[in-house]
């Protein structure tokens, strides 16, 4: 019988956690809370306990498992499993999350970024099934990323690879990033970026829209609010996501002119809106990308939601020299 | 007694050659011109004719010889051995040059886009030594690039990778390019695109510049004489070679930004104005990239000049399984 893989997706509120085959089929997923509190030390202790109970009650024993994938949000060193900035979780700085969590499970770990993990779940069994020049980016609360070049990630000699959250998008007038410099395409593309934008183009448009009425008159608005607008045909609505379509268009334009990756993968909450979204992107991106890279990088929609993290964190499993 | 490695560096008007060790040392190189005449037929015949002399004249044979790397301009087929575009050389559309040179010869070939080479040679015995991770941007008449991520060069699927000079860095008013769009580096950062700039900026320039008085009353410039210009204090020059630098610096911050690569090494014609070139491109890379990689991704000149092509070249011929 095949050996079982297990992939995590370690989040600052939820970690997912998933057994699946050595094909990347999930046999079983399920969640727990992340509890961070005392500097985060009750992480691997519950992932640990809840593995130890799924097991249990799938009658498999850990003997049938190959190894453990992880997924962590930040900077990670992946060489020797260390997770750098973690704030989100409460590890101080530099926690061996690798070594801790193989002690305490008894399994070899393998730990890279959560976008990174996401991309590889894309590339394995999602929307770019079979690539191997692959681009994910995923549109959340920030604007995350993972780059595949030959079946592999690319990391960077300090672990920045794929952060195209933080390309300057807008050498010019961007707004400001907690990254420290002005333009990142965080600031623009992801859910808070386009509220912001939404905020902006607000004061300069003069006619009807009930996108308007509610900004306004009612409450604060979310990126699906501003989606749902324009799917209903509102102008204000339309204006806004055509700049973010220019920014983002832009951008994954030109990592395509510089890597022409047969997929470019746009994932995260945000990529919920499907084509609403997709569309003025895709125009974007053919307007600046050159013939042979607009012919054959092709621009989606990522399909594994919300179990890209874990499918690519069990990929790892099988492509590591541990 | 170690084997010797073939590079060559095939371009439009010459043919670079050369044999080397199998540490990258180059033993002898000298140069032949491209006959491009009858579609390009003497080519194979002519390299292959030198090589055999070469090696007769240094008391050799081809039984002491690993194989040949060769780089090509243009659309390659690094897999199949064929050059797709290659109307500077004369051959009509897809030529397969790796089989007929390697029939020629009686050795091994293996092909790849020159600028792809020119990365290698960096990689293996120039600026780049030792970096896994490694940008080489070309600026000659054209833009050219090549990236390895790593240790590999990225391809991309359609052989596109690397293609930094049609990366839009103009959105708005671009230049138009002779790839179909607008914006591309390579209409600002090319040897043509500084003369672009000059020719631009020349008529909104109200004050005395030695510059402007060239350019008035003497004669076409080239990039060359705006760099010296600027190095003599020209006003003129140093507004026209910031904003060259404006668009080379953003460029390779977002290939920084996303592929946080150890080395990006500016190589071509261009690059011999050193540091008059590389430091306002610094200063607008330091401006445009976040602090992992403006700290851990350093920006030079290349230092093979004219020898990188050849040199990785050579590279390839230990590092494919033919």
């Amino acid at each position: 019988m095949d050996k079982w893989l297990i992939g995590i997706d370690l989040g600052g509120t939820t970690t997912k956690l998933a057994f699946l085959t050595e094909e990347g089929f999930i046999l079983r997923k399920w969640e727990i809370p992340t509890d961070i509190t005392n500097n985060g030390e009750r992480i691997v202790p519950n992932i640990t306990y809840s593995l130890q109970e799924k097991l249990a009650e799938m009658n498999q024993t850990k003997k049938n498992v190959l190894g453990i994938g992880i997924g962590a949000p930040g900077a990670i060193d992946h060489e020797n499993g260390i997770v750098f900035e973690a704030v989100n979780l409460g590890w101080k700085e530099g926690y061996a999350l690798k070594e801790n969590l193989a002690k305490a499970v008894g399994l070899p770990v393998i730990l890279d970024n959560d976008a990174n993990c996401a991309a590889l779940g894309e590339m394995w069994t999602g929307a770019g099934k079979g690539a191997k020049d692959l681009i994910c980016v995923t549109l959340g609360t920030g604007v995350g990323g993972g780059i595949i070049t030959n079946g592999q990630v690319v990391h960077g000699i300090k672990g920045a690879g794929g952060e195209i959250g933080h390309m300057t998008i807008d050498p010019f007038e961007g707004y400001q990033c907690n990254c420290g410099k002005r333009g990142c395409l965080e600031t623009v593309a992801s859910a808070t970026g386009i509220v912001r934008i939404a905020k902006d183009q607000l004061s300069s448009f003069n006619k009807a829209s009930v996108l308007k009425t509610i900004m306004i008159n009612e409450r604060e608005i979310s990126a699906k609010d501003v989606f749902d607008a324009m799917r209903a045909g509102d102008e204000l609505a339309r204006e806004i996501v055509n700049r973010f379509a220019f920014y983002l268009g832009l951008a994954i334009a030109n990592l395509g002119n510089v890597l022409n990756p047969e997929a470019i993968i746009i994932g995260g909450g945000v990529s919920k809106a499907g084509d609403t979204l997709l569309n003025p992107v895709k125009k974007y991106f053919s307007a600046f990308t050159f013939s042979t890279v607009r012919e054959s990088s092709h621009v989606s929609i990522a399909s594994l939601g919300n179990d890209a993290g874990v499918v690519g964190a069990a990929w790892l499993v099988q492509h590591s020299s541990w």
